[in-house]
């Protein structure tokens, strides 16, 4: 039997499947580097991965996948998922080659000279030295984001929206955040009315304790631990591949709940890597979908699910018996847990803000960035900006405080921009899809209070994870839950935990 | 100023470096696969090990390369560095282009199967179940040193033994051999006769104890540990790179001295990459010498320097403190310690062996492998021809034991010919370095005995480590030894440790 010339489209699932499997030993040799590389090693480490990552772009954007995409669009004998995953490589392929190299280069050396910098500047809560180097990065992203925007036919911000998540753009996120922006600081005034301050729950608390503990959460959400990994790093994060997922979180000897809480959110992220489609592993339609919705897994494992009362009553028992405390000693009991896992604070600092404040500190960003991108705000009137923004969302006022204001992320001198929405955008998907899945699932709840989280993974699996990139994120959301991203559900969501409940 | 052609030598090394990288990824990936992977994890990585290893065969292989040394042997100005990177490349590329691309994969399909069948077969006692499939491993390795042979003008088990340790002959090697054959049965007689049964060590000893134990030799041992790391896996071994290199060992809850001395020899290994020269990094000329030579440094720190009396003296008081052991116990006094660093018995396990049988060992898979290869003996006759050695050399028959004779190492299962005699050149390598070390460097051994490798590891690194492979096995030894490798280093120190000092 001779040898059937592949079609362009099999030829290109070859192509990709072989990038695919280049980016797995990637991500591996990152997780590596943030968790066991000895400090030696790091300089060697950046050498090996740098060549490996110009290897992956030169196979990524090589022009042969350009005519191969051509020539599969004129195929009429694709399915579904065929179809689906064409449109992602052409997504994949017009993001890789829309950006000249040189600019990319020019990017790398920007926001690692301005990065370092504001390291160093943040802790000496000196602006002036870092400003003249943001300008040059914002300079940059916004030639680069001009750059994807003609290849994508989109405006420059929305195109650097896209490459986080396809199908966001700022037509749609604008209304979402002004809705938001009038309604949270009223919540917030009435949350801050009604709720008791909790007891304090006194450490130490020590490491191994605490991991125990963790492990216990993961468990419970249903991480697979025969295809992933728990580990320490300096930041939580989820790394890995779908069949060997990795997360990590940080301990600190007084306190347990923000690392605890940092898994379950971390655990979510994994749920959503360990449930992708396995006949599609290393195409791009079998990847998962973008930030925001990556977002939405976490947060729902977190926010909806382990902040809830339910879940608390049934963690508290644990928590007490991990730590040798007591069921008489009130502090230890759930519902002063509660009283921790749900407490409302005005504060500076977006990554330890609570669910009804950190939308606000996200909208700031994001009403900062889209001007930056746009032309109409220069850098040196962020700090202005901030702290006037500051003052309308949340009451606070930053003058003078770099180091708790615009400093306080590495985000934009990192050179990301179009980032920050999502983890509000993810808020709002946590809660509509939870809303749905309790719907549609009634299993749902009373699981979660019995320390069974089959009925809601099994909803995720099918309805989620599961799809991969068969549809992008709005027609995803449509399709499940019977509407768009919609910000009803995260205030309903609000007004039962922290007005109704108590 | 306009970019100058960089010539050919310079391009080259541009070349090598990209590759180097590449490996670097691998060896993490590697680590990783044995140390840290999730069993779920397995089937993803070794495809996206694959493709990596394809690639970098690909660039290893790629006609370029032939043409750039071609013109770089023209060039008349390189160092001395320079010409030993350029000797080694072309060594690399003949080796990497000798073999047809389809054999190799017959023979990974071969040994596969083969391997994977032999582990089932070993705990059956089933020769005959894995015989047919050896049969084939060794047909394909023939052809395989076949191509290698006319590649490199030499006969095919001379261009076996070449790709582990350049300069390795058997016109070398086999007097050698020769020679220890006629010597170690009389001495191990001997050493029988006069060493005195030790006092049992008693467990339990706990893991977190014998794993702190093994850190404190490291540490004494001269292991950098900002530049790798000590990990646990399925056997014990080392890799990584020079500057994350990373040794593991393995547990046993009721002995310890295996795994230390596991680590002691993994050290060495260690010690050896980790002082490679910066100046060569990712270059040809930059790697550690061939399996003999590594293993030289790995069982000189094991057998030359940890089985010592000196060194067991030192870490005894350690040994005891780590496992709450008294100084008045007689079994843990040094002198008892000591008696089982250093106790010899005949045996059928060549991994269990200690230092003066060991090379027995080696030696009878040295003969029936050459014979392999070379087609004067089949694969049928192995046990025959195992047994008649056994009973020679050791005194031990294994008529109708395959699981401790023939079938015992993976390596001929697995398509490895031309390894074993490194084992022993290692050690004949082990004795000759350190003799010569001890005569001029005066003060090693008290720095030994005072828990002092400074003058020890400074010698090694000017005189082997930091040499990379500027020049071959031989060479080297010669110009550091004062005579190629010879086997009277090993019979005196032999003599003295195991006649001379009770």
């Amino acid at each position: 039997m001779p040898n059937e010339i592949p079609s362009p489209y099999t030829s290109l699932e070859h192509t990709f499947a072989g990038i695919g499997k280049l980016k797995e030993v990637q991500a591996i040799a990152h997780w590596d580097e943030a968790c066991m590389m000895p400090s030696g090693g790091g300089a060697g480490r950046g050498e090996a991965l740098a060549t490996l990552t110009s290897l992956i772009h030169a196979q990524s954007t090589h022009p042969s996948i350009g005519e191969e995409i051509n020539k599969a669009e004129a195929q009429n004998d694709l399915s579904t998922w065929q179809v689906a995953n064409l449109r992602e490589m052409k997504r994949t392929w017009i993001e890789a080659t829309a950006v000249p190299a040189d600019l990319i280069h020019a990017q790398a050396l920007a926001t690692s000279v301005c990065e370092q910098t504001w390291r160093k500047a943040r802790s000496a809560n000196d602006w002036p030295a870092v400003a003249g180097l943001l300008g040059e990065v914002v300079n940059l992203s916004r030639q680069h984001a001009q750059a994807l925007g003609s290849a994508m036919d989109l405006a420059p911000y929305d195109a650097l929206l896209e490459t986080y998540e396809s199908d966001l753009r700022t037509s749609y996120v604008t209304p979402l955040f002004e809705d938001l922006k009038a309604y949270l600081p009223t919540l917030l005034d009435k949350v801050l009315g009604v709720q008791s301050a909790p007891l304090p729950l006194t450490g130490p608390f020590p490491t191994t304790d605490q991991s125990l503990l963790c492990s216990d959460a993961m468990q419970l959400l249903g991480f697979d631990f025969d295809r992933g990994r728990f580990d320490v790093s300096h930041h939580p994060f989820c790394g890995g591949v779908p069949d060997d997922t990795r997360i990590t979180t940080r301990y600190e000897n007084n306190s347990f709940l923000e690392s605890f809480m940092a898994i379950c959110h971390e655990t979510g992220h994994a749920l959503y890597q360990q449930g992708l489609p396995v006949d599609w592993r290393n195409q791009p339609v079998g990847y998962a979908l973008g930030a925001a919705i990556h977002e939405s897994q976490s947060l729902l494992m977190e926010l909806q699910v382990c902040r809830s009362r339910p879940f608390v009553d049934h963690i508290a028992p644990d928590m007490r018996a991990r730590f040798g405390r007591s069921e008489t000693d009130p502090a230890w009991q759930s519902e002063n847990l509660y009283r921790h896992a749900t407490l409302v604070e005005r504060g500076y600092i977006r990554v330890d803000a609570d669910e009804v404040t950190y939308p606000l500190h996200v909208i700031l960003r994001y009403e900062i960035e889209v001007q930056l991108i746009n032309g109409t705000l220069s850098v040196e009137d962020i700090p202005e900006a901030w702290n006037d923004a500051m003052q309308r969302y949340l009451g606070l006022t930053t003058l003078g405080n770099f180091a708790d204001g615009c400093m306080q992320d590495v985000h934009w001198f990192a050179g990301l921009f179009g980032y920050f929405p999502t983890y509000t955008l993810g808020a709002l998907g946590a809660a509509q899809w939870f809303a749905t899945a309790l719907d549609q699932e009634p299993g749902i709840n009373g699981g979660i209070a019995a320390g069974d989280i089959k009925p809601l993974l099994g909803w995720l699996r099918t309805n989620i994870h599961g799809k991969g990139r068969l549809m992008s994120m709005q027609p995803l959301m449509e399709s499940v839950t019977g509407a768009t991203l919609d910000a009803s559900f995260l205030k309903r969501h609000l007004e039962r935990r922290y007005l109704g409940e108590r």
